[in-house]
């Protein structure tokens, strides 16, 4: 028997992502957004999304670009501070001594040491409420050549991504390997024997 | 040093979101989104992008409401399935032996097995370019109670929901618990002493 428990923003996992920008002095800044995920594969697209309230709001609406780094479980520290903290008041990157790297392909900085990263530019911004919706085209995905598997791909068990549990704020690992797509799945279509038997 | 892998669609970690609908006929059906996520808490909202030649895209579109079940690990083979098939030629909830509950909030139903549901109705339609992203608001959210808290709350170890590992296209499960938010990040704030001294 199921339970109402009301309108709560709650999806199982939700991803930690690390959005970086450029503030109108050249600062480099990040902040933290589990409100988020891809949204498009052609063209590939990330969206996020951002309370007005946020510093980072005003810098990617000003150069309409954004960085999205992939923390590894080992930086959840620095990746909990990144989501306290504001840009407004606080150079982040001095206090966790993380590095900023300047994006070749748009005007935003990604963190050095995340193990992952996303180059996006702004296609589309979606006013919902509280929160604006910035829909950005990934226009390439650095990666530490630490995580890729032998065939150039990046592997989430080297990556060891955080995942993120809404409403209780908790932050978890990724856990074991459970299966591939499209495979077994496929025991399923043969059970129209069953039903013809 | 890090590596150009080009524009993939590369977010770690991915939902397994089971989108719901009906179809013109009234017919139940359900398809395997990893595209989307939360993205406003007020009205909260969860987003999901699907590509228009789904039979699920339709639907949306004509009743403007959608559910999202979210599934546990031991139904993995089930999700798979979903994410095979076409509910064009097949009835997903026969081959798999679940169970559509109409949702009495908005025009769709959902998975009576899976510990965790969103109601949604459809508040944007963004076309990206392969993919429609809905934007549906959370009227509710129901719940088993055997993954409820004391207080009420899910508790995402409880619900042991799937986590996607798009491009290599890997099912995980969730992992061990890393930090609450707000917690450990503290410690950077007192990292000025440092710089002080």
């Amino acid at each position: 028997m199921k339970k109402s428990i009301g309108a709560k923003t709650l999806v199982y996992p939700a991803p930690v992502l690390i959005v970086g920008t450029y503030d109108a002095e050249k600062r480099p800044n990040v902040m933290v957004v589990a409100w988020g995920g891809i949204c498009c594969s052609q063209p590939p697209c990330v969206a996020v999304s951002l309370r007005k309230a946020t510093y980072s709001h005003g810098s990617i609406v000003k150069r309409r670009a954004f960085t999205v780094s992939i923390a590894s479980e080992d930086q959840v520290k620095e990746v909990d501070y990144f989501g306290m903290a504001s840009g407004r008041t606080e150079n982040k990157f001095e206090k966790t001594g993380l590095t900023p790297v300047a994006s070749e392909l748009v005007d935003a900085p990604y963190v050095a040491e995340c193990p992952l990263v996303l180059e996006c530019r702004v296609l589309h911004t979606v006013e919902i409420g509280l929160h604006t919706e910035f829909i950005g085209e990934i226009l390439d995905i650095k990666a530490d050549e630490a995580v890729l598997r032998e065939d150039g791909l990046p592997d989430m068990e080297k990556v060891k991504p955080i995942a993120y549990e809404p409403v209780n704020g908790r932050y978890f690992r990724v856990g074991s390997y459970l299966a591939e797509t499209h495979s077994i799945g496929r025991e399923m279509e043969t059970n129209e024997t069953f039903f013809i038997a």
